[in-house]
């Protein structure tokens, strides 16, 4: 298959390099990755198994590959090309082109061993964010507001300059946590307040992802174990996390994507907060924060050996608060592990 | 016109709203804001002088809204739509789609007097950031790394979480400044070494931007006023200085572009440093870092009052040292004003 990509991560899938002004042609038995002249000596470096090109008119000397390589057709996702990049492509070759949605994450939905090495690491590294976090917290967090902790969780997931981040944390207060992408405002963090904090960093450009919810006393550690003072949010709580220990149980290779969603959904419905249940039970992670499979109500993807994704239900009461839990999982010897 | 719009900032000029997943439509003496649920409440908030939709399907919407307004053109810019996107709204439309590059760009390039006061601001607490990252450095700097002086500067311009940056900031040291685009390597800063420092934060959303290099020694200062050791860098640096003066002193209103580029890359062409200099004077600066009017030897742009550019001459020694000094300017009354 004749492909070409244009995204950041497709392309670092592939070579095992990229940057942010870059082309990937994979031509017959030849591959190329087109860049600028900035990139020259990290693209020499890093690119494996392609020619690397140096042209600042990267669409053109896309053309110029096309036809020499006299290939008929070839694929690309439509998603990843502006209408103006693809134009520049298609208007000069005679080469049908064929769209196929999401060809890069298809072929990154089953993780290589060294992949899931990786996230298993960045996982850790995560985890381990997670501890001194809530001890940053514990010590400086009360009386700031969700701007600052928000400053905080990102130079502690960071270390400090050391990662990159998979995402803006999500660091939300009481009845802010109860909006699932809630961004920060001055809500000042007390003692015996509600705490959700979802955030993860980048490890060799693989990403981790978690999330917690705590009452946030004296030395408060990212347990899945939390007590609450307020008797529906403890029975919100224990109900989210038996959704998500009871899908980590039960998941598993072989099952559809929507069967390990019912998984979670089962749970919060019949304890009846079905309704403040709003997003789906989780999402591939690799390169890409948000990959296949995606667990969802309506996904017949069938769940295999190599996938790794997130448990995240979560119960959210507007105006009150909201309640999250979010371990990675990889799926191995047909059952999930968490990360 | 009628025309549709996808990028986030060319949405929020349009209404004084904008999120990242939206779309927006003017048709005839109507104006259409489609987004999702979870934005409603900061969409009707938000949104002057246009309708919110709120909708799963934005394109879908779009279609809609498209057929029951009845209109025959509809003007687009190809950089801002994916092909996905596009043909989601252009497959199922009876509408003649114009591509018009730079769409929002254009319309964006002469400030208002609004936008100026913001502009102003911006750049104002940009500068008040490099004096304390001064400060900071001075103190802590001395034996930390580039990722770990990135990280500080990342946190000193964002006001520790208070404000959006610009852009990932750019802090070199010695050869790496040789780089225009230096990416942060394990390089450590000692006393009397080259520092550049390349950065901006976001104030209402419009961008500031600023380089300055020093030889940072005890007590150093982000002035463009700098002594160095080494006799090569000094006179580099004097010719780069040199340059940034003359340009901001001689550009006016009613000059092209290209006219004032040539009033930096003279300077440094006459003083043997042409091909060290490789890259344009500026570009414009707004709700995007990088906006029109682009200051290239190549633009026929005609400078006009109200719009805002950096002036940022440098000098690259590949492998020895780079420098370069930029500030904002704004067209007022015929002559450029720092901001």
């Amino acid at each position: 298959m004749n492909y070409m990509l244009k995204d950041e991560n497709a392309i670092y899938y592939e070579c095992g390099y990229s940057c942010d002004n870059a082309l990937y042609l994979s031509l017959g038995s030849e591959a190329f990755f087109i860049t600028d002249s900035r990139y020259t000596i990290e693209a020499q470096q890093g690119v494996k198994g392609a020619k690397v090109v140096i042209d600042g008119d990267l669409y053109g000397s896309a053309v110029k590959l096309l036809k020499k390589a006299k290939v008929k057709k070839v694929v690309f996702d439509p998603k990843e090309w502006s209408v103006a990049g693809f134009e520049k492509v298609t208007s000069q070759c005679k080469v049908t082109f064929k769209a196929e949605l999401d060809l890069s994450h298809k072929k990154r939905i089953i993780k290589s061993d060294e992949e899931l090495k990786i996230l298993a690491k960045a996982a850790k590294l995560g985890a381990k964010a997670f501890k001194s976090l809530a001890k940053e917290f514990s010590k400086n967090g009360f009386g700031k507001n969700e701007y600052d902790l928000t400053h905080t969780a990102k130079s502690v997931l960071g270390g400090f300059g050391k990662y990159e981040l998979s995402f803006d944390p999500i660091v939300a207060v009481n009845a802010n946590a109860a909006k699932p992408h809630a961004m920060p405002t001055k809500n000042r963090l007390n003692k015996g307040d509600l705490l959700l904090v979802d955030a993860g960093l980048k490890y060799k450009r693989y990403c981790s992802d978690r999330t917690r919810t705590v009452e946030a006393g004296k030395d408060f550690k990212f347990n899945t174990k939390q007590t609450f003072k307020r008797k529906k949010i403890q029975k919100a709580y224990d109900t989210v996390l038996k959704a998500h220990d009871h899908a980590i149980a039960k998941a598993r290779s072989g099952m559809k994507a929507k069967k390990v969603d019912a998984l979670t959904r089962d749970i919060i419905t019949k304890a009846g907060f079905g309704e403040y249940y709003v997003h789906s039970t989780g999402h591939g992670v690799g390169l890409d924060i948000h990959e296949m499979p995606y667990i969802s109500t309506r996904s017949d993807t069938i769940i295999e050996d190599g996938m790794v994704y997130t448990i995240e239900p979560g119960i959210y009461i507007p105006d009150e608060f909201g309640i999250r839990i979010e371990d990675m999982v990889a799926m191995v010897d047909g059952k999930a592990v968490v990360l």
